[in-house]
C-alpha cells in the first residue's frame, strides 16, 4: 500500500502524553498517516519543536482545531480533557469521520452517573448510545462496526482484562469482596503543570489517592455488571501513585467458585491474543516488561494458606492503557491486522 | 550527663542499610554512644571511609567480631542476616549485655514454623522463650524488662500498628478476608549485590514478589493471633517492590463489626503516642512524610459504596521499620525518654 | 537556655522548598524558635496540614504577611521570589529586626548588573550597600556584625567554596579558562507548578539549561573578582538538571600556577571547618553523602596526562546551598555555636 | 524478502543490557534474524523466561557458546566483557563469518596502550590491524568492506560525533584545553550484580568516577589524533554517573579558530545524516529525546562573555552508544538501508 493510500488521521489535543504517544505509535503504522494535529495553545508551533523526540519523524505544525480540516480525515482521535469530544464529535460523525475518543465522554452509558462523577452536563446523550466501549478483547465485534469508540480508562483496562474471562464464566463468588489495589506511574496524571506531580513531590514517594471515589470506579463496575451480576456491589478499588513514569500494576483479590482453576480459564481465553499474555502459574509480572508496548501481562497465584486468588496484571498506562489500545481499535475498525503499528518489542531496561 | 556516662553500644554487622541507619540515629543520641562496630568483611576499614556520609561523625574502625569487646558494651545491636544472633547472643546475655536483634532469629515463638520459613535449624530455642517481640506500642512493659529484643520486621510493623487497636478491641469480623497489600522501597531488600535491586532493574518498575509466601507472613499472623482469634486464618499478604529508596505503604482491607468507628478506635489508642500518628479521617498518608523519622502515620477511609474499611499506613522501612524502632526499644529498656535520639523531623522533599 | 529564652524567628514565604527546609532545621535548633510563618496564598492553613511531614512538630498557622507580627521577631528569613525582600526588609531593619534573605535581592552589589539579570528595578539600593554576602567561610567577620544577609545562591556556594582557598592564594593562572560544569537536583527549581519539573519530564532525563546565561553567573564572577583579579573574565558556567530531588555537584576545571598543590591549600584552609570537608586526594564525592546536612565535600584530582586540575564539590542544594547556610549565618550573627541546629548526620541511603 | 532469506545472526553473551537491546532491535529488522544466542551461565534457559519483555517475540533458547553453530551465522555480535572476542573471533572470521564486536577488544590500534588500560594481554594482534573502528559517520567506507568491526564505546561515540566535523576542519585551537564533561545513565555500567549500581546507591545520587583515568580516554584520543594533530594532548575527560537508566550527555568545552561558526560546520557535515541531528543554534538537547532510538542530537552555544564554545550531545547509551550503532554497522556492511530496523521513534515520556 503506497503512502498515498494510507488513511488520514487527525489528533485533537496532541500536546499531552496520550497525544505524543499516539504520534509515536502512528509514525510507524503501515496503513495510517497523521495529517492534522490540533492544539489550541500551541497553534503554529512545529511538532518537532514542541516534542524534540519527534524531530525528523513528522513535518507537521499544530493548528487550531478546525472542523473542516478534521472532516478531511478518515478518523479523528480525541486526546482531550473530558467535555470536548461530546461537543466536537457529532459534526465529524455526520461527515462520515469515525471518532476514537480517549477522553471519558462516552465511557459510561449511565448519563446521571457520568454527570455525577464528572460534574458536567452531558451534551451528546443521543450519540452516547451508539458509542462502543473500546475494550478490544471484550467488544471486538462491536468495534468492527463502530463509528464512535470510547477508549477505556487506564485502570479499567488493567483491571478488566484479568477479570474478563472469570466474569464471563460467572466464576466469582457472590457476596464476597472483589478488591483491586492498583498502582500507576505518574504519567497517568497527565502533562498539566501541577505541584502534586512534580519530580520533587511524586519522586521517592508512594501514596494512595482517590480512595473516597475515583472516576474509574463506575467504569469498572459497568463492565463487571455486563458480565456477571451481583459482583459489582462488592467491588473495592484503591488507586495509588508510584514514582515511575510509565506503568500500571493491578493486584486483584478474588473469591472464586470452588474447583475452578483461574489460570486455565485465563490461558484458554487469551490463547490467541496478541496483546494479552497470560504468564505461567506462579509468575509475578513487572511493569517494565511491557514498557512502550501494547501488551497486558497477567498472572495468577493462590494466596498461601487462604482461599483467596490473586490476579496480577501490568500494562504501560500510555499504550495498552491509552494510545496503543486506541490504535488497536483503529485497526479493528478498518480491518487492518490487529497489531499493525503495534509490533515493537518493549523497551527494557 | 557527660559523654563518659553514656551507655556503650556495639553494632554487629554495621555495613548494611540497617547498620548505617543505626549509626546515623545513634550519632545524635544523648545517652548512648557507639563504641564497637564489627564487620567480618570490612575489618580494619574506617567507618568514614566506608560511609562517607559519616565523615566527621564517627572516629571508629570496623573490627572483626570479638566477643570480649562486645561484652564491654551495655547493649549490642545485631544488624545481621538470620542465623548469626542465635549463635552469638547467648554468650553476651550471660555477661549481662542486653541484645537488640534486628534479624529474624527471635521473631517467631513457634520453632518449627521458624525453621520451615527460614530453612535453618534454630540453635537457641532456650533463650527464644524470653525474647520479647519489640513492637513497642504493643509490648511496652515487657520491653522495659527484657534482656533480648526481637525487633519486628518492616512489613509486620507497618501492618500491625494500624491493626493493633482494632484487634485488641476484637473489632474484626470473623470469617471475612483481611488483606494487606504492601509496597516497599528497595532498601528493604538490603545492601547486598544482586541483579534484582540494581537501579536498572528495580528503577522505573513495579512488581509483586513473594506472593507464594513471604517470611513476614507468619510473623504478622503471630501478632494477629495474640490479639484476636479467628482472624489470622483469613489473612492475605502481598508485598510489592516500588522504585524508591526508603518508604513503605500498607493498604489494608478490613471488615469490621457494625457500628464501629475505626478512626475513633485508632485515634484514642494512639492519642499519646509520639511515634504513631493517626491522621484526620479521609487523609491519604504518603511515605515521604516520614522519611528519615521514627514515625508511622495511619489513616482510615470507608471504601465507597462498600462495607470494607481501608487502613493506610506509612513508615520509613529503615527507621520505624528497623533501626529507629530498635533505638526506641533501647530507650524503653534503659528508661530513657522514649524519643531520645529520635526527634529529628522527616526530610521533605 | 529555656524555651522562652529562644530568639524568635519569622519566615516569609514558607511554602516553598527553602521554607519547609528552614522549618525542618529550626525545629531542632536549641536557641531559636519559629513564631511567625507567612504565606499570602495559604493564610489560615495549619503548617501541619500543608506539610504533613511537620505534623506534631509545629503548632503554627500560616498568616498573611504582617509587618507588625514580623517586627516582633529577632530575625526574619525571606524565602521568597526576588523582588519581595527589597520591599519589606527596610521597615523591619528599622525596627531592629535582622534580615536573612534567601532570595537574590541583595546578592549583587552592582545594581545595573542586578537589574539586567533579574529584569526588575532595584528599589532598595541604599541598604544594598550594607548587605553582607553570607558565604560564611569567606565573610565570617562581616556576618557577625551584619543586619542584613544575602544568602548566596546554590550554584555560587558549590562553586565558590572549592575555589575560595585557591583564589585567595592567587593560585589560578591568568588567561586560562576556568570552567564550572554544574549539576543540580530538581528541587533547585522550586516548588512552583511547571511542566518542566514534572516527574515525567525531568525524571529519567538529563540536560543542560541556562547555557546562554544563568543569574548565578554574575554572582560567582563577583566573588571571583573579590579574590583574584583577571580570572572572572575567563569563567564559564554551565548548569545541568539531573533527575534527583536534592543534591548538587560542581566539576571545576582549573589551571594553577606551577608547583602548587591545591589539595594542600584546600586542606589547610578548611582544616577547622565544621561544614567544608576536604576529602583525601583522589576521592570522588557523591551528592548523597551530604543529603540533608549542612556540608560541602570537596575533592581534587589532576586530570590524567594533562595540566588541568579538577575540583569536585557536592552539597545538598537545600541545606548548605540554601536553608542550612541561612541558619549558619543566623548562628554567626547571634554568637551561637556555628553548628547549632546543624549537627544531624546526612541521610544515607 | 522472505523470512528464509534474512541473514542469520548470532549473539554471544546476550544476557546483558547490550545483548537484550540487540535482541529488541533485531526483532523488527526486515533483513536479519537472530538464530543463535549464547550464554555460558544461562544455557538451556528460554530467552522469554530470562527477559519477560521478549515473551512472544522470540522462540529461542540460550545455548552454551558453540563454534559450529555460530559458524552457521552470517554475522556474530559479541556483547561480552573484554577478552572474549579476541579469542573467538579468529575462527569465525576464517569461516567467513563477519564479526561485530561490542566489547573493547579491537578498539585501540595501539597494542601496548590496550594492554596497559585493560590489564590484559592481547592475543589477536594480527587481526587487530584489519579491525575497523565502527564509528559510522567517520568510517563509512571502511565499514562497508570490513570483516571485523570494533563498535565504539558509549562515551567515545557521544564525544566524537560532535567533534568530528570540527576536527576534520582542523578548527580547534592548538594548545588550548579540550574538555569533555560526560554524564551517563547507570545502564552503562552493565547488568552485573554490584553494590555501586544498586538503586539505593546510584539512585538520588550524582558523582564523578574514573577521574584518574577511564578506558575510554585513550579511545577518544585515538580518534582525535586521526583527525587533527596537537589536540589530543590537551584533552580532558571526566565521566559522571547520573541516576537514570538510559541516556548519556556530553558537555564539551572547545576553543576554535577565530571567525569559525561551529554550528554551520556541524549542520553541513550532518545535513544528510539519519542518525545525527544538529539542533537549532541555542538549543539544549535532553537525553530523553533519544530514548530507545539510534540518534545522537547535538547543539552548540557560545559561552556568555567568553571565547569558549560549548558543544552538547545526547544519545541513548544502549542504542547509538552500543547496540543501535552495532546494527547500523551491520546495515552498512551488508548494503541494507542504513536505518533498517532503526526507524522507531524515541520513547517519550
Amino acid at each position: 500500500m503506497a503512502a498515498s493510500q494510507k488513511i488520514k488521521i487527525g489528533i485533537v489535543g496532541a500536546t499531552g502524553y496520550t497525544g505524543v504517544e499516539l504520534l509515536r505509535l502512528l509514525a510507524s503504522h503501515p496503513h495510517a498517516e497523521v495529517s492534522v494535529v490540533t492544539s489550541r495553545g500551541e497553534a503554529g508551533v512545529h511538532i518537532a519543536d514542541y516534542f524534540p523526540s519527534l524531530r525528523g519523524v513528522y513535518d507537521l505544525v499544530f493548528q487550531a482545531p478546525d472542523e473542516a480540516d478534521l472532516a478531511q480525515c478518515d478518523t479523528v482521535f480525541f486526546a482531550t480533557p473530558h467535555g470536548v469530544t461530546m461537543k466536537e464529535a457529532p459534526a465529524l460523525l455526520e461527515k462520515g469521520v469515525r471518532v476514537i475518543d480517549l477522553s471519558a465522554d462516552f465511557r459510561l452509558q449511565d448519563v446521571p452517573a457520568w454527570e455525577k462523577w464528572y460534574k458536567h452536563t452531558h451534551s451528546s446523550t443521543d450519540i452516547l448510545k451508539e458509542a462502543v466501549y473500546g475494550l478490544c478483547e471484550m467488544n471486538h465485534e462491536a468495534i468492527r462496526k463502530a463509528r464512535l469508540i470510547a477508549v477505556p480508562g487506564c485502570y479499567p483496562t488493567c483491571v478488566s482484562l484479568p477479570l474478563l474471562p472469570l466474569l464471563k464464566a460467572e466464576a466469582l463468588q457472590i457476596g464476597k469482596p472483589l478488591i483491586a489495589d492498583c498502582k500507576s506511574g505518574v504519567s497517568g496524571a497527565g502533562r498539566g503543570a501541577s505541584v502534586g506531580t512534580l519530580l520533587c513531590e511524586a519522586g521517592d514517594n508512594f501514596k494512595a489517592y482517590g480512595v473516597a471515589g475515583h472516576r474509574h470506579l463506575p467504569e469498572i463496575k459497568q463492565t463487571i455488571n455486563q458480565l456477571q451480576s451481583g459482583v459489582a456491589e462488592h467491588f473495592v478499588f484503591v488507586p495509588h501513585l508510584t514514582p515511575m513514569i510509565r506503568g500500571m500494576h493491578a493486584t486483584i483479590y478474588v473469591h472464586l467458585q470452588e474447583n475452578l482453576n483461574p489460570h486455565h480459564l485465563l490461558s484458554d481465553f487469551y490463547s490467541n491474543s496478541k496483546f494479552v499474555d497470560v504468564m505461567p502459574y506462579g509468575s509475578t509480572p513487572e511493569t517494565r516488561s511491557v514498557r512502550g508496548a501494547n501488551i497486558c501481562r497477567i498472572s495468577v497465584q493462590r494466596a498461601p494458606e487462604s482461599d483467596v486468588w490473586i490476579l496480577m496484571s501490568v500494562q504501560d498506562n500510555l499504550v495498552k492503557g491509552a494510545a496503543g489500545q486506541a490504535v488497536q481499535n483503529l485497526n479493528i475498525m478498518f480491518g487492518f491486522a490487529e497489531d499493525a503499528g503495534l509490533q515493537a518489542a518493549p523497551l527494557l531496561p
